[in-house]
């Protein structure tokens, strides 16, 4: 059984959207990916911090999906990062209102000994220099290593952000963050400048546009599903992650036409985080309702034409 | 052979775009349209007015193609209808500086005799009550009208903009336009909406994002081929609307999965018009490129994938 290594914030959230609000939550980059990749069939761990105000029943929410926590350190008399923001009436830009980095700021990452031979290690957003130690504790190189990142580190950690982007294979991304990385404005051309800089995979987030997935000269293209009711993005990026990442450390295949398939796992687990607030919808999220939505997205993309 | 009505301005257009700018160059929605729709082996007519200022070589462009202009109407003495407009650097927005209507403002249509029983009425971008005249007109219902409006007649001439939607089949319209028309955030909702409103087929365009297809409880999403560069988008929508109808009038088959087709074809066209100025890449696109482009678009999204 394939092995997922995950990095990635554990936090509280809260949030407000147009449709209401949230006081403290279950929030963090490695806890929705972690609740995507429990989907499928692997093991898998995190790595991150909490304080000790981070209650039982989120471990044991973890700990109920297969999700090894032996390496989620908790700090005593810490108190775990917290995050609290307010989404625009559009939902696709918001505002950060409060940013507790707390136990966070004096994280250093251990990876669990038994994942240190993982075969897909999946960074999550958090400092590329956290990034890096969890790359270099590993036994033997990954299969596979997937970054997720954004533009705080680009404006805040450049050199930092620009050596872990050299020794991963695919990078996720946001359209935005793309242009800002390469200063180009055609995603063609951004995503081609990328893969210069060492990931051989380019995946650019669009939101409720869709994704994007660049090889050498090949182009995939995952639609966001159109839902009736958007609640809360939070989570939603997060969730592509690890729907991409856990796929494909099950499937164990590396081929661009099975990470075309990891793109729409991707975004069919990210169209169910973003129909309640924050982990709501994924923590009790089965296997047949992610199965029946996958056949949607065929309905949406699949036609058959003939060239005369 | 099919028969395709279009109804729409021809125009002169002054474009200026982060790339470069030109002086008077042919435009207009029915110039697009045609062009797009001439793509297919189809008898198509142009209804609409010019000023004796536009030059012989722009009709030979039409009548080259096919393209029947006995009901393209010369206004002696008068001036074509002039729209300069400059885009800004993302190339998804514009202001426009001049809007001259010139002999457009007392624009009376009259369809030929021999299009009386056209197979598609495709009523490009007009005062809604134009289209409805040339509705009007019809010798017969017509097995399909497709309807591209913009959110000007929906701030200025709203009741007619609703009778026409009333009686038309397809309506293509932007996703800022759909939920100016019903308050509806959700593309979904908006969506359903709009098709009580009279559309069987509401075809929702997001630009560089692609373009859904709704009916009833059926959604179907084309990408927009993501390009290297886009040099002006001036005329995208047109050529969208004029491959999609173009397709459907050669093949007379209005079933969801033609449909469909349709709108994958009226991406394909679009894709061309952006990469040139104006008409420039439009005028001379060869059916050979326009089928092999075809097929980066079933690479761009077609995929398989098993459920467990």
């Amino acid at each position: 059984m394939g092995k997922l290594l995950i990095v990635g914030t554990v936090a509280f959230d809260a949030i407000e959207t147009p449709f209401g609000k949230t006081d403290k939550i279950l929030g963090g980059a490695a806890t929705y990916i972690s609740l995507a990749a429990s989907q499928f069939n692997i093991k898998s761990a995190i790595v991150s911090v909490v304080g000790d105000d981070f209650p039982q029943e989120h471990m044991d929410l973890f700990t109920n999906k297969n999700i090894n926590v032996s390496s989620l350190e908790v700090v005593k008399g810490g108190k775990s990062f917290y995050w609290k923001g307010k989404y625009h009436n559009d939902l696709n830009s918001r505002d950060t209102l409060v940013t507790e980095l707390n136990v966070l700021a004096d994280f250093s990452p251990a990876v669990p000994e038994d994942f240190k031979d993982a075969d897909v290690v999946m960074l999550g957003n958090l400092h590329p220099s956290t990034q890096m130690s969890v790359i270099n504790q590993m036994a033997k190189r990954p299969k596979l290593i997937v970054l997720d990142t954004m533009n705080f580190w680009m404006d805040n950690a450049l050199p930092e952000l620009m050596e872990v982007i050299a020794h991963i294979d695919v990078i996720t991304i946001n359209d935005e963050e793309a242009r800002q990385l390469t200063n180009e404005y055609s995603l063609v051309k951004a995503a081609e400048k990328i893969q210069q800089l060492g990931p051989k995979y380019v995946v650019i987030k669009k939101g409720e546009h869709g994704a994007l997935l660049f090889h050498k000269t090949e182009v995939f293209f995952a639609p966001a599903l159109p839902l009736e009711e958007v609640f809360d993005p939070t989570g939603a990026g997060d969730s592509f992650a690890g729907g991409f990442a856990g796929y494909l450390t099950e499937t164990e295949n590396i081929s661009f036409n099975n990470l075309k398939r990891a793109v729409i796992h991707g975004s069919n687990l990210a169209s169910f985080c973003v129909e309640r607030f924050g982990t709501e919808r994924m923590k009790d999220l089965q296997k047949n309702e992610a199965n029946e939505r996958l056949l949607q997205f065929k309905e949406l993309t699949q036609f058959d034409i003939e060239l005369q």
